[in-house]
């Protein structure tokens, strides 16, 4: 039905863009846990929009956060952790006149037709991209406890539009190079596509156009055996977190759609013998067999396309009205979502991880 | 954990492909519903190896199921549903001896580490791609009560190899045309693209080798209003279940990987009126839009890997010894599975569509 | 893991005594319900401490709760809908000195085992009664929607200590008189009952003790058919929640414990038809058969043990000194718990009923 | 919605009484557990019918089970563990005639209900006692896996009708005597008490009529910190899958309803230090507070109401001709289910505590 997800880890997520405040209350994590809280500011202000102001939204968002329960003496109690984003006072005003006219590429039709026309439709909701912002910070904790096995989650920005880089070495990731990654504000392993990339999303501001893009991220230190068969494989469930953030449209694992060109023979990860660990020669599986890690990379591709609010007119229908009509979305948008997604995609990867971590292992560790 | 799916559509997969059988245990369908038994068993058929020598493997399966229980004087009891296909007498000896090699691209490894090597690793146990029959089982059971509400499913082969057709015309899919698709044995929306296809796994047999491809589906005759925001989402409960099929690397909705090179402009579905229904004039967001239907066809396509069993030699470590060494994986084996994923990947569409339908409307009208 | 209950109504509950809040996330109810906030605040007050002098706490705790997300132009959206309630400052110093030393009939030990020592002590944290808070309000929800179904639930004390009275009579209840209860401040069946236990209120408090007491609950105007059997029962679901209420001991549903002393012929609810319905003739059962209901009245009583914290004088062990001495708890407790504990388990049975009735009807009706 | 039980250890039930079997699917035991096959007869033999002429149904059930998946090589392989008991051939015909005849006591109407008049009405299909049995063979497993924990659980009977015995000592319980008394056909706690009860079950047999009783548990060995406050408290958990059992009508932990009438000075188990090890002097709270254990033996008592088949004349109705009638069951039935059900409520206790311990530990320690 929506709004919870988790065997081990478990989130509860709420709020909305223009109400008081989007939360998350997590379940699972143990008791004596010190958060790092300027790290998930860190990974909110990521998140964060108005960053750079070449791709992003203008609109200044402070993502202070608060824990409201669960957190005594700077360590996790073992009950309930629910943390809130307070929203600092938007003009509602500016949706109020759209009410009744559906724009393309937004959820604003299926709310309403899913809940009677009842949903909070000012700017986007409980189905607005701000809803993100609890993701990061649950994920901001879920990484802090993965430092812990030292596991590390990095991504790079794979591809904006029709500018392409090349993706991550399979076999050879380090975990430094992966971490520096994290701290860049626009990832790329080339730093001239970064350049060329930023042109083109200039270029479409210009035309108050949109573009989309692919993320790719990879996951180094797993140990071998975390994941399942049916139906809980480490596809499944991240998939399943992947696919719940807005304007995700595709995801695939280790060599993915590709992997259908190839011949078995190519496709195949040999095994080989290293220091006496069993490691494949060639990850074309992303690091995952049968659902389950082979303690190799995992690695896995996120398309988002492009953001659906532009300058441009477009045609569509007053639902009120029932007439057909057009429409110039006004205010100044994310010309692509990608950049500021790099954090989202990690934090639902660290939540993934970590709730297939406790399964395995409980979470008497985490401390 | 494994083991079980679904909110309002409940699943318990068990089973090995050595083992006595593989089943399912079914709740959440109601009483009251007579089953087409030939129905089930025309989609295990189409499933069953063997039935076409080119790209199949020639172990010939009967896949008889048994209804055990939730079924009397013909109807559903509402009583848990449980069925089971049972195992013919497999020649298990064929895998005694290679118990410590593990087989390049299958779960062997990963399955021996998860279950410190005690899993039944005879022709791949729990992991089997035989599992999928039972899906296939209670997928026919889903696609039967979704024909009460005139919803029709079906599936072609977009891709073999680098052997590719064009995809559904995602504004204009008969559900006729659909339904015909499903009684082709390789159903294609090109017949000469079959001809093609059906050479090129000629070609790779010969060379003792494998090869993947895409399934690209559609669903039509949806309502509005199925699915949710975080995190069940359409895509989120399809694509956790799509991805716990063996074999399967990618999954995209609607344009998918390639809306990433649209512009907003491009990729937005505009609104119009058609007859006093709001359709869009364009599909590429594949008929969802914040994870809830809007009335037009869903689409998504799938990636499946070359099958991992292949007649050429191939490198790998036999972890009982610590060694490595090459192993030519002997009998016949599917050239490629595609074909035979087709009424599986339909199934999982069938039971998630199924599961959405249970939470909007209850199961009192399935009679 | 606790945290979480609930299929088709999911809540999630967080907070603790005194630290910022309690709180509820509720899913399931559906978009479009105006909530009757007067209604919520009313069951808030019947829980308050401090009501009556006699028997209640002297803390006045506001309980005044703020709607955080879930919720516009007064409706519910369909979204999460967040509630909390904010605490008043307490005077944490109180417990700051018992930090080692665990309470008898408290949490503080067990509590202290399971979350390693990290647990919020103060007031009993997570533990605390005053966690009922919000499940009093996510009750009130739940009544009110109830409501639009004609379902009336009621309860009377049935005893304090050894002072006893009547039970329902379990053929024969009015919903008028039930609802009738739900005003009251100390509702019992006789009145005059109500005064003798008001006098043992007034004797255990002199004596700087406390006192138990059983809580008598009927649910009127159902339809036969909610629940389900294995592992589902309506009892299953009820107790489920009641055993989550703290102090509770013991739950049984219609003649309960007493049952076992009757021949079947004796317990067995004979069957008759009245105005062309089938009735039972007594109600044993209490309204329940194989874990369904059968339209009779629904009947449970909860035991609820004496409130651990009194003023006498107990042994017990300082855990962080590893020695034995003597506590005297200071400040002024409920006497009994009972009274405040009505509306709570009022509550408890308005959440299940209700999750029931979304089992079976979806939440389409919900307006 | 019924059918599924449990976190950490997954439990899925099916089969009815008349048809072809009853039957479990198991999830989250692990891997490499060899399962004592005999204990599981064992066990299953103690609930079978038919065992003591006396108070038991005279037909006779082999109760053999059989092992369908997720065992291989004498060991679980950590793949949904799936049991049968396959059904001797009933003599369904004896149920025909009483189609729409509702039983007194009985789940006919309340099933008929739910299911619209489609459940399996023969011997009550999934709602007769025979579904226990299943539950009693996962128990068996919990119970041997407990064992190396050194965890004990035994019962006695506590009363039958209204011939009532002693409780355990609540603080004193030694494990070689809890597991003495699983040994035993008929146990009690005092031999003579057993002959009275069986006089007791002598009469009521003659007289046609059948009777209750009541079922005290304790477990010994637990360690101090398992279960949770809201909404998973051990009580919770546990008291859901004992009101899951068909005929249980009341549940209490500790001094249960007897608490109610004591002073909280008399009912708070005071603390103290034994060996260096926290215990509680006396032990009303049956070694749970706050939902968690406390290392004191957990003790609860279970209501059983009398069986409701009975040869006496009752007043019924018939569904299918809406009219008033008499019944008089015949066969043979259980005079009284309690010395059956002590096995069944051991189960459900075993089944609980291992789920609570999979939840802390993990399930590594399993072998």
């Amino acid at each position: 039905m929506g709004g919870t997800w988790g065997e081990y880890l478990r989130l509860s997520i709420f709020g909305e863009s223009h109400g008081k405040c989007v939360g998350i209350v997590i379940n699972g994590l143990g008791a004596g846990l010190e958060l790092d809280l300027d790290f998930i500011d860190k990974e909110l202000q990521r998140r964060r929009p108005g960053r750079v102001a070449t791709y992003s939204s203008a609109r200044e968002e402070k993502d202070r956060f608060e824990i409201l329960s669960g957190y005594f003496n700077n360590r996790t109690t073992g009950a309930p952790l629910t943390c809130v984003i307070w929203n600092q006072d938007p003009k509602s005003e500016d949706y109020d006149e759209i009410k009744g006219i559906i724009r393309p590429g937004h959820a604003d039709y299926t709310a309403r037709k899913k809940y009677s026309g009842f949903n909070d439709y000012r700017g986007g909701g409980h189905f607005s991209g701000r809803l993100t912002a609890p993701l990061v910070l649950a994920g901001a904790i879920a990484k802090q406890v993965l430092r812990l096995r030292e596991v590390t989650i990095g991504s790079h920005i794979l591809s904006i539009g029709d500018i392409k880089g090349k993706g991550f070495d399979p076999v050879k990731i380090e975990p430094k190079a992966l971490q520096s990654l994290t701290e860049q504000d626009f990832p790329t392993l080339d730093p001239e596509l970064a350049v060329l990339m930023k042109e083109k999303l200039a270029r479409v501001r210009k035309e108050k156009d949109s573009v989309g893009g692919v993320v790719e991220t990879a996951i180094v230190g797993l140990p071998a055996g975390l994941g399942s068969p049916f139906f809980d494989s480490l596809e499944s469930k991240m998939a399943h977190l992947l696919f719940s953030i807005p304007a995700v449209k595709g995801v695939e694992f280790g060599a993915g759609f590709a992997i259908t060109e190839m011949l078995g023979s190519e496709a195949n990860d040999e095994f080989t013998l290293h220091e006496g660990r069993v490691v494949t020669v060639t990850n074309h599986s992303g690091g995952i067999q049968g659902g389950i890690t082979n303690g190799m990379p995992v690695l896995f591709r996120t398309a988002f396309k492009p953001t659906p609010s532009i300058g441009k007119t477009q045609k569509t229908v007053d639902l009120e009205k029932m007439e057909e009509l057009e429409i110039t979305i006004k205010g100044r948008h994310d010309v692509c979502i990608v950049p500021r997604a790099v954090p989202v995609v990690e934090a639902v990867a660290a939540i993934t991880i970590l709730d297939l971590m406790l399964e395995k292992d409980g979470n008497g560790w985490i401390k």
